[in-house]
């Protein structure tokens, strides 16, 4: 029996390629006096990780060139040498793409009650960080008033259907912006939206004019996790006093030199608009409301939530890579056993 | 008797050029009932003047083509036909560079004392918008904390010099960013800033060098008035939570198409930061608080405002683009009498 791991071992020049990465395959950890050892089944993959590939600035270290690939897993305990878990429990923990993550006391991992969702991968999409950031995005940054216009980007990603859905049941108009034909009618039928805007092909300017056209007296409420084109265009397309939760610029992450920026920060000024940046950290102690808000409203079917799994660990580079051709349909998770 | 004015002609493509505007001289208008015409004596020049010559959307209308270029100014009423003002009383108002400004029922103009202050221009620096915006931004947007850190971009300009100074009185470090050696000089000698930085002939690299090492960890709230490379190495050196109190982008007003933008936003999420475009018109109902007490501040020798007068309205253009080459020292203002 061997774990098998999936590590960084370059630091990625733009879009991360196959030689950044190695899979090497190790013996199981032994968990010592406190630790645990935990089998890994499912693991989120998200664009945050490509922030952590890099050597900058950030809330927390890069990912050390030689570890696994940092990832929010869910998994059951092998084995524990700590008196809160036993072997068998699922847990939940900010560990690694790899078959056997060793957890050190005082590690991220908290204990799941998989009894009550379809899946325990649940926890990495409606229960985990996804929905726990559109939720606590949305409401405490974006503070959506009924009646107010939401603009989403990545509108049929992981966080932004549910960001477009909380923002229907909070009584607003969304609009939402994703790339082809298909993902826009999925916005649609899917997902609610009253009005869907396609960026793919278009200019700042020709995005900028149907946003326009969509909201003539301006968004309220911009939901970012695009960057790029896409962010100058919801610039341009302010109400007065706007918010703007930048919870991602997803268009930026592969292009550190080369990328252009925002354009229209002065819009900012001449609309009193706010721009924050989210993260969902601040929101732990919450986690437990925001979960049984969201499990309630799946319960009553007025929230879906769309999983796209990708199986077996020799396809983590592949799916990773999803996340930046839009090849994902909702969130996006490796299943590991 | 006649009436000179400075007209907006053609709508500047970057950086405003002679041909953009016209004199002209017409009869000096008359008041019809409810009006008043006021001789002007000062006009302010200000960075936002440029925003307003484009065909864009902003906070109000752009200037329209053949009328005077917008400025707050102060005068005196040369006739009235409203029984609220009299002929030679002092009035502040947003009118035109121009020497006489007919101003109809419910234009902006207020009347104001000028015995207590030791010139009327005073109206247009240290207890007009521009004292105004560096007291309200700061401390309503930017809430510095004693023993924070606050950086400040063109910090030897007309806001960016009593931004420094009020983070001082509030008992924070200061850090100024201003072009050329002399301008950076007067940050530490004449505004009492604790380091000054030099941004001319560095990259956005060494710029933000230069800053993490005045400010190891992090600045806690940044007051930019520049955008550019300059926003970028802040972005890069924002403590957590930092507030960034978006007051202008003077860098990027003249290169609508060409300009880079900002490429650091991501910081803004990792550092769970926030930025706010700032409008002095939200605090028009605080004004006499904000003005009575940096006329206070002055009165105490805590507060130094420094005006750069350019006389005679032919010198308009002349005078105007001082602010996009850095040539002023302190508060830009017109002397049309």
């Amino acid at each position: 029996m061997s774990n098998k791991r999936f590590l960084l071992v370059r630091r990625p020049k733009g879009t991360p390629v196959p030689e950044d990465f190695a899979f090497v395959s190790e013996p199981i950890p032994s968990p010592a006096a406190g630790s645990i050892t935990v089998r890994n089944h499912y693991a989120s993959l998200d664009p945050a990780q490509r922030g952590w590939m890099d050597d900058a600035p950030s809330y927390m270290p890069p990912i050390g060139l030689g570890e696994p690939v940092r990832a929010t897993t869910v998994g059951r305990v092998h084995a524990s040498a700590n008196k809160d878990f036993a072997a068998g429990d699922w847990v939940l923990g900010l560990n690694g793409i790899e078959e056997y993550s060793l957890v050190a006391p005082g590690g991220f991992t908290a204990k799941i009650d998989v009894a009550k969702v379809p899946s325990p991968s649940y926890f990495l999409s409606a229960l985990g960080a996804v929905g726990l950031t559109a939720y606590f995005g949305l409401l405490e940054d974006g503070k959506p008033q009924r009646g107010e216009t939401v603009l989403v980007s990545a509108a049929a990603g992981a966080v932004g259907s549910i960001v477009g859905q909380i923002a229907k049941i909070k009584g607003c108009r969304t609009i939402g912006i994703a790339g082809g034909e298909r993902k826009c009618k999925r916005l649609i039928t899917d997902y609610g939206f009253d009005v869907d805007i396609d960026y793919r092909g278009k200019s700042m300017r020709e995005l900028s004019a149907e946003i326009a056209a969509a909201a003539p007296g301006g968004v309220n409420v911009v939901f970012e996790n695009v960057g790029g084109d896409v962010l100058d265009a919801a610039l341009m397309n302010l109400a007065p006093k706007a918010r703007i939760v930048l919870c991602g610029l997803i268009s930026e992450y592969n292009a550190p030199e080369g990328k252009a920026g925002a354009r229209n920060l002065w819009q900012l000024i001449v609309k009193q608009a706010t721009m924050r940046g989210f993260l969902i950290r601040d929101y732990v102690p919450r986690f437990a409301e925001g979960g049984a808000q969201i499990a309630e409203w799946i319960g009553q079917k007025r929230l879906r939530v769309d999983e796209h799994v990708v199986a077996g660990i020799d396809n983590a580079y592949a799916a990773f890579m999803l996340l930046f051709s839009g090849g994902n349909d909702g969130k996006l998770i490796l299943k590991i056993a």
